[in-house]
């Protein structure tokens, strides 16, 4: 039975992710956290045992070191199975870049996750101790393939691009130094998705992209460290 | 006769870089910004009319603005025809990662040159506009590679290798955005350089990097754009 925790659950991705991994069997415990808990009314009406929400700032060191208290009581001594980075922002299309767009974008979209696989790393560690191996997924767009920068189809705001580029060089990082304590890392991109962030023109229900992601996410094997896959299981080049 | 402005030019690398671009005969005017001018003595006691020593500080949106005013009143309607992006930091090694020493690395090795190339993409363009095209050269590592991340000899610091990344995500993006109006954009790793940065153990002094790097980043061609070097000259994945 294993518990997961993601990051930005209260709407879009993150909200779909919650209500896949809440109807699979396998999953005893979904950790939900949102910035503000108190206006996250989409994750409050689920009325279902497995799912605790939890209030986290990705940005906020506090907030993340309250969030780990939080998920203590929850999990006790099972640890974290898995942790998805799933919160996220993109920059403003109406406004020229600046300093402070540009810090936002790493703020939130590479340092964020950082803080949060730091944070939990220990919870990781003890359920891989446990149960064999952990997982951490880091959602993060083709726009930030830097082996796709020049030729792909969807080119994303520059400073976008720039922060999950820093992402998924975590992911690469973090695989790597977890290795010894059975944690895997992997990046996912969830595809082109109807949400805030996606906005109405995108090809995907947030359904149609969270249904496939999740069985992904639940199906990680050894081989599937240090990659990067859309949700149909193709690997995308870092 | 080309204009040349290199960030961080009062010491390693960017000293270096300024050195041996003076000595260029093709080179008429090289613009060393330094974020302390009072204290970059290196630079004070080089005497060649080529040199202008300009304020800027990466960071300071202001201080760049200033640099661009500065800038102006030496080149004139020349333009600039190259710009080095030097300037960069590494974390401290005793530290724990935190979030401010992980912004810290963003906003000098990636928001900086992306301010930086910003404030100056008129000139850059003004220059193509006379002589055909003009160049941005962005000083970054091996260690940002994101295809080397996991197999290369050296693994920097985690929050280094993220900023580098980002860095070399600009790097193509840029190279793209600013292919209409001639201008290039390729990345550099000067190697293992004992430099305040590089410490007493690099393997190349400051010269032994910077001659070839030099005469590297001024035989660039409409080929070098959106590449990735070492100083040999021999190509490195993205
Ligand atoms: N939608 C797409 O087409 C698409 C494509 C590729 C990749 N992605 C990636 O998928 C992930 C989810 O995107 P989405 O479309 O669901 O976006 P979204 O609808 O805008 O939702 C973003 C989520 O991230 C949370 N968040 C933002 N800043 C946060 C912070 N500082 N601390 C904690 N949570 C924070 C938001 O919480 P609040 O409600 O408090 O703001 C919200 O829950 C992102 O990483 C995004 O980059 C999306
Ligand atoms: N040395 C190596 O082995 C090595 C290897 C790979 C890549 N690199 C890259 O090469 C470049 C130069 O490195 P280095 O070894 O010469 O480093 P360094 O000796 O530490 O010098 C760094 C330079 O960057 C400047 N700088 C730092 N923060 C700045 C800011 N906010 N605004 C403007 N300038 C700023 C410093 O100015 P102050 O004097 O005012 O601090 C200094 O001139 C860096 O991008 C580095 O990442 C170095």
């Amino acid at each position: 039975m294993r518990s997961v925790l993601v990051t930005g659950g209260n709407r879009g991705v993150g909200l779909g992710l919650v209500r896949e991994l809440l109807k699979d069997p396998s999953v005893s415990i979904v950790i939900a956290t949102a910035r503000s808990v108190d206006t996250a009314n989409d994750l409050k009406v689920i009325d279902n045992p497995k799912l605790r929400i939890v209030a986290c700032d990705v940005t906020d060191e506090n907030s993340i070191a309250a969030a780990v208290e939080k998920v203590s009581e929850i999990v006790k001594d099972q640890g974290l199975d898995l942790l998805i980075n799933n919160a996220g922002i993109y920059p403003p299309l109406d406004a020229d870049v600046s300093k402070a767009i540009a810090m936002r974008q790493f703020e939130v979209n590479a340092v964020g996750p950082l803080l949060v696989a730091q944070a939990f790393h220990n919870f990781l560690k003890r359920a891989a101790e446990q149960n064999g191996s952990a997982q951490v997924a880091n959602i993060t767009t083709v726009g930030g393939s830097l082996a796709l920068a020049r030729d792909q189809y969807y080119s994303p705001p520059t400073t976008y691009a720039m922060s999950k580029a820093a992402l998924n060089m975590l992911t690469r990082k973090l695989s790597l130094e977890w290795k010894g304590d059975n944690i895997r890392v992997t990046a996912f991109t969830p595809g082109w998705v109807r949400t805030d962030m996606g906005g109405p023109d995108a090809m995907q229900s947030v359904e149609e992209a969270t249904v496939p992601l999740v069985k992904l996410i639940l199906s990680l094997s050894e081989e599937h460290n240090d990659q990067f896959y859309k949700i149909t299981g193709e690997k995308i080049p870092w």
